[in-house]
């Protein structure tokens, strides 16, 4: 693996490389750690880098890694930059022969993500985007007991995405605010690109249904903010049922409390991300089951995807891992010609990646039309 | 107190019933339990209740009640009728000199309602609605913790009220469902005049603020329901807060899932009517505080609303006699000609129950045109 | 109902009269509210009693409401006096023809408990102790899983009692921790009586089986208290299961900590007062089961101790209340020369007290002989 | 790194692994991963490892090894064997200029641990001991609240470790049951070895205090059994506080609950493994605190053992991370000559294993004397 982005000043590169490290399947080989040659330096060598294999730019890895022996060279790339820095460098590697794992979102804007998934077609080659909620084992237990029917027949879904670091401006100190809140770097959307596409594609991925419409309210709470940082939605889902989407980044005191609850005609299901080993179960009528990871009953997507017994807890980073130990099996799969189907390996590709911009741009769509019903259709 | 509906059959007339008696303040002397003199009769037998003082009709109640010497009739009705017969017992009560409860909501209409208020107004007597949730000592707490600015300005607010009992259709054999959704009886509201007038009393209740407009969406999930039994709806308040409300009957395995979480500049609070002895503050970047009943720290107006010391818990019951303990003050606190502030003996009153209907009827019109913004002035 | 005891200063006296006030089936008619008649008196007209029916003394109590006719007269009296002052009461109520229901612990000490025991074998009337934690519904509930084998042949009991109210020295100035601290009036036992008994009661109502032996460690943690404010000791069952049962008072930050967990071979129930609507069933393979107040699910033991539907939370005084429903019925029930068996009305009666009373006495005994394993025999 | 033991069919050689491998820090460059050198050799297989450096057994890899350059050689073991495989492999490499780190327990029996100590002192390396437990970020805030006094002097301390897995006698189809089980394999002690070491560590690392005396009562649950399954001890500390440890394995349902209470004269702690991100904290008469992992207000001792932010859940494997960064920390701060102090970097080290050798043979000296009060020396 080689690594776009990933500064040891920057958050999301380090969980990147812990998730791929964390299996001992994927070795961490080379990287352009940032647009600062003497950053990427710098990261490179805390991170035992081979320095030859430090590169001042994408650009140059590609190029460079390319030249390589076959056996030697990196296998894939890792993008972690901000939203604006995601299509090139994707683009690049695709084009020299290069599998691709991303940090969502897919790209700076639709437009974008449609390109890509262009040049994703035509290279063959395979794609994987981090919505790292989906690598969690009891939200594919979760999505099983759908499938199978446990809750019936879905009408009502309720997912939330509640944050609080910014309650307040923190623009001007936090590395994480400052570009995540700008137009510039990170596109259209705020709240609803960052956190807003998780939770619409967690809903999707749970409840096995399409959000069909939307009607949506944006909000920029906090003074001399760029972005939405707040947002609430109502859904239509294709087979009629509704929902509630909330995503909110100025939720004083919450942390990550991500969360969705889903109800059939027969019963519901509760997932929450901050107790991720937990599955609440209710079917109507009689006591409510509490699933919990590591047991025998749970499906065999909930056992490939946990690594310790029954009361070891697995987090956020096991999760994360997990998206890359799915990745890694279809990159190994992978034979020139032969196309990977992501639902077998079980991982976000290019096509959620083009749904998740599509997201944002219906939901800025109807906020601005006043709340408008208006049709996702997720290109 | 003299009750008007409540038979054995009922069952709000029973927790009334409890709620009146626990705290040994009032006695029920007199009833006409049902429009079945049958009916009444047995129910009063069965409440050990003087045969004498068992009616056939409410009105033959208010009438005899009044020939009694001063010192031995009824001082107050209770009403727990269904809604249709809220306005008319309640009128011929005041005006014949008798303070009333009502259970909520406060009448069949917003027109019903505003004339229950005139009656009200004019009769100078007491009335008090039972919404039960405000009666919790934690409401009482969060409400005194807003208030003095723990959490900042308020800027969100989420109140959910989620139940499945209407999960299927039950009409056809569940006395409560049957008039709950009956338009006849219930009037235009289903959930959101059932639950949803409760949200938002709560969400003003403890906010302090008040709902300015409301953009709702309501459902009918159930095949052959008549009233909508679901809904979802964007608020802003009048401070520039936005919010959710959220009440549904659908959400199968929900029991009676109220809870409230409000979010300001500074921290955040949550209440969960389900695990009612706990209220979670949230100052941002401290460590979360857990309140409980019981302890010194508290507000005189938890402290006044709990019997039991620290983590002997109460519950729905012990809320609701809360309620009727403050209408009982006011009620020995009146003397002709001397008005009874709600505020001061802490009830929700007339204004509340024509709020609640504007409520219902603000709902409905902005649901039935396209989830337009839509004024909400409570009357 | 005839109350002794319970002034406006005590605790459990507004207790004991908020739960037989509750269900609108026993009326408090008298009371000799206090050893000091002007207390008496003032309780009396603040509860709104006849004034000739506030006694000076528990002995005038019972004379004079003998001689009233017997339709007028109290039915029962209700003892809620510090332990010293209970088998004289109780002994004089039986033998003037008096039902009795009494707080706990029974008597001041074996002895004198093994005396009233005869007195009411001899009396023939029904006597009822107000073991509250055992009329909560999930632990009736919890009772009918063990006896149907929901988690086979029971192997470990933990069961704790933790309280924190008496962290300080605080006999000064408290009223609760004075008597009860107070060998002169609360016996041999301080926390084991208090708490302790509860505990013991509480895992053999649920277990069904009988604690066999005990090895007890005693602490008086706090400089100058009395009695034992802190235990820990370990339980065999006479089935071979064992157990620890740990009761403590100070337990700074603990409330009413009353909880109990059962392992058997096939899984394992676990209850908590604090939340006391939930009882989790863990059947060994399967998911966790949780069981909630108010569904049809539940046995009948459950069922009619609840008064609310689901998801609206009952409390303390409602357990509380059920004990009085019980008693009452059995007092309904009761004809001269008919005995009632406490198994069928299902409240803890006269053996449950002396068992109590053996269980401070065998506590004591072993904790002053070195922590010897000491036959537990219930007298 | 070289491993020993840890072939793909065992449980820990996997956890210690992943553990290493987390934070990019530490290599697997080599191992003898089975006594059985075909096992070895596919576990090197699946590992990646060069088939060169995969050896037969442990003693030819540490002698391999040495031969290599320095800086090409691993630096340190890693000793996954059961337990009467840990003190000779340990005592070659110590011997053999190679740091340790090492699966608790220490080793096979108190003599042996001790024996190991001499070896590792003079040896001057570096040795530490994997009490997993301890490397969670809120036990060592919890150890950094009490050493400040948050919750006063230490009065009562109550560490359970209750797991269900050996429920049934599975000894003949689980690998794990089969060794954990036998006393040639295992040593003396059953669950109090295996999980009652955990324990005490735990209680003594966050309290700050020593276990001075243990009256302990072990049992054989499950018929067949060799070693104990289930335990409970009373504890005496060298403050004179008392407490309770009980670890059992036979608690159905139970899955890996290792939860600790600490009460002083100010308040209390509450840790609980299953949620380990979270932190009750009690100060008598206040709102109770929960504090979470990831904010500021925390100790540096917690934050230096975070990855990520709040809200995002680390688990068990994290903690163990936590175990291997700080030895090696260690190990690369070590020189010649130079003695590590394990407090100041902060890992459970040779003493500590000794400790828990000692705490096995006190408890089973204390059980075969009738709960006699055992003094611990921990020696």
């Amino acid at each position: 693996m080689g690594m776009i982005g990933g500064s040891t000043e920057a958050f999301i590169g380090a969980v990147h490389r812990k998730a791929a490290a964390l299996d001992g399947e994927i070795e961490l080989v080379c990287g352009a750690f940032s647009s600062d040659p003497k950053k990427s330096k710098a990261t490179g060598q805390a991170l035992y880098i081979d320095p030859k294999r430090v590169y001042a730019s994408y650009a140059e890895m590609i190029e460079q890694e390319k030249l390589l022996p076959e056996n030697e060279r990196m296998q894939f790339v890792s993008i972690v930059t901000p939203n604006h820095v995601h299509l090139a460098p994707a683009q690049m590697a695709l084009e020299n022969g290069f599998h691709v794992i991303i940090d969502k979102p897919l790209a700076f804007s639709l437009a974008e993500a449609k390109t890509l998934r262009k040049v994703v077609e035509k290279s063959g080659l395979v794609l994987a985007l981090t919505h790292t909620y989906t690598g969690y084992p009891m939200v594919k237990e979760a999505r099983q007991l759908v499938k199978q029917g446990k809750i019936g027949k879905v009408r009502k879904v309720y997912v939330e995405y509640h944050q609080g670091w910014l309650t307040n401006f923190i623009e001007g100190n936090n590395k994480q605010a400052s570009w995540r809140t700008d137009p510039k770097r990170s596109g259209l959307g705020g709240a609803i690109g960052d956190i807003g596409t998780h939770a619409a594609n967690l809903a999707e991925y749970i409840s096995g249904l399409e959000i069909a419409e939307i009607s949506a309210d944006l909000n920029i709470v906090v003074k001399g903010r760029q972005l939405d940082d707040d947002s609430a939605m109502l859904l239509r889902f294709n087979n009629g049922a509704t929902g509630i989407l909330s995503a909110t980044q100025i939720a004083a005191g919450e942390e990550n409390n991500h969360n969705i609850r889903i109800y059939g005609d027969k019963g519901a299901i509760v997932w929450r991300q901050e107790e991720p080993n937990t599955l609440l179960v209710r079917v109507y009528g009689k006591p409510n089951e509490v699933y919990r990871t590591g047991w025998d009953y749970l499906s065999d997507a909930a056992k490939l995807n946990t690594r310790t017994p029954w009361g070891h807890p697995e987090g956020y980073l096991e999760a994360f891992a997990n998206l890359y130990l799915a990745f890694g099996r279809a990159v190994r799969a992978w034979k020139p010609g032969k196309k990977i189907d992501p639902v077998k390996f079980d991982f976000p590709d290019v096509n959620d990646g083009v749904r998740g911009m599509a997201f944002v741009e219906t939901v800025i769509k109807s906020a601005n039309s006043n709340r408008k019903w208006t049709k996702f259709k997720g290109e």
